[in-house]
């Protein structure tokens, strides 16, 4: 029987079209196959984050260019264990997991000092290549060292927004009551109300279904009513820190890179014959930011 | 330890403050509380459908206002146990979750008649209550009956809108080739460019997290690469069609009521302490639908 599918991944078989017929468009896996090498940046294993759950691996890209302060101590708690047998404590169905020490369960040691928030930053000399479509919550939306970004022409600041995989920093009331010992990626729609309100520290680049289809907690706000619960955190390491044998090298299409331009373009237009109306346009959080492994042998 | 959270469900504790302070807003739960019984309709048993999955039941309003031919048919399906022994066979991370009968290890029976596309329908005399807010790829948002939907005033048409948990039908490359038996229901961030190109016959109003928890296929697009990674479909019913007893009785929040106008300008303004920056906008997707149980006292 015919397979029913959502979108057509594949390329037409164009042998198969009568020669007057017009040539089908490139597919997005096409065009990243013919993507040029200098389109692609290599990821600094200095701004991985390895998540090491039960299932396996969840990497972070860290966006340090938003959140240097955040990140620095993320990476000094990660180098001192101190995420380590710590777990995910909240899976809110719709909106985030949620892992880390500070909750009632999981003391979180001696008070630290406290980190400015970093919800937001000057706009000057950042690089942002913009998306030129709509937006709800923000007045320019774009791309900005890899990550999707908002900008304010009128206030001149920059921030990172909240889509599937962005990764974040719970805090408490006080603007400044999280460290980053405690984190949550998005794992539902687009919760971008939270923009500007937490300091978004990256994104989920692989793995993200190992939080996303974990079981929903049943307590308020989607925290877990027991212990046992929990999916524990066997450790966060900075992928620096570890041999070259146990990092997976990862490259990102650069957002200014004439593919990247093509497979947005691709999720406006979506030329191929599954769809009958054509979007026109695509949300921030839609855009594809594509990643791939590096084989060994090209390292 | 303080809990730390992402947003402040619960209300102020007004007496700490002193008597010179602001009274805090209401919260949404407050609002909700202080509802009037006639803001609220009772969703109609014939239009719920009961997906029965070993791990509970998820429950789905439907729409016929938007697609009356698809939804008889599924009803048909429904009321000939076509649906029971089946499965989900597809569960994409960020995308949808699917099941039914039609791809090559479940054959859908017998050639069933065609049923014909209903991606939009004409908007003259449609209840809508229209949505201020911008929209990426719609001219106009709001909702009718109950239903996230959008509106286009230059050709008069109306549709139903992907958001999170909602269902739909998945289809081949001809427009008319789904006919109901294999649905999918949305489980990642609005994949709207699917608006107008597939036809909407519901969303999910209980039990989304027991499709959203499951685990990822690990095949092309999703798919379960073996029968056994498949959860099973127990039954699929029209609620009309049990008994009371093994019924549930909802309420859905009328989209015309003051309470619905005032949670939805709460999800625009986040006046309560923990926001620091108002999103000011509140994207379709992200507005809430709340719905309630009826106690059986009550029915």
């Amino acid at each position: 029987m015919r397979r029913l599918v959502l979108a057509a991944v594949m390329a037409f078989a164009g042998a198969a079209w009568a020669d007057a017929a017009p040539t089908p468009p490139p597919t997005a896996p096409e065009l990243l196959a013919a993507s040029k090498p200098q389109e692609w940046r290599r990821l600094d294993p200095e701004n991985l984050l390895y998540v090491e759950l039960p299932s396996g691996r969840v990497t972070i890209e860290l966006a340090p260019a938003f959140a240097p302060r955040t990140i620095a101590n993320i990476k000094a708690l990660a180098r001192k264990r101190e995420f380590d047998g710590l777990s995910v404590v909240r899976v809110q169905d719709n909106y985030v997991a949620q892992w880390g020490a500070g909750d009632e369960a999981q003391p979180a040691g001696p008070a630290r000092p406290r980190i400015p928030a970093e919800f937001d930053r000057s706009a000057a000399g950042l690089p942002f290549d913009r998306l030129r479509d709509p937006d709800v919550y923000a007045p320019q939306v774009g791309f900005s060292g890899g990550f999707r970004a908002a900008r304010d022409p009128v206030n001149g600041r920059a921030w990172l927004t909240h889509c599937y995989g962005t990764v974040a920093v719970a805090r408490g009331t006080d603007a400044d009551s999280g460290d980053g010992s405690q984190l949550y990626v998005v794992i539902g729609h687009a919760p971008r109300h939270l923009d500007r309100n937490t300091t978004v520290v990256g994104r989920v680049i692989e793995g993200v279904d190992r939080l996303s289809s974990l079981p929903r907690g049943t307590g308020s706000l989607g925290f877990y009513k027991t212990p046992a619960e929990r999916t524990p955190i066997r450790s966060i390491r900075v992928a620096a820190d570890l041999p070259e044998s146990e990092r997976t090298a990862f490259e990102a299409l650069r957002t200014d890179a004439p593919t990247f331009a093509a497979i947005t373009e691709d999720r406006r237009s979506r030329l191929d014959a599954w769809y009958k109306s054509a979007p026109g346009r695509v949300d921030l959080c839609n855009v594809a930011l594509p990643i791939r492994r590096v084989p060994p042998t090209d390292r």
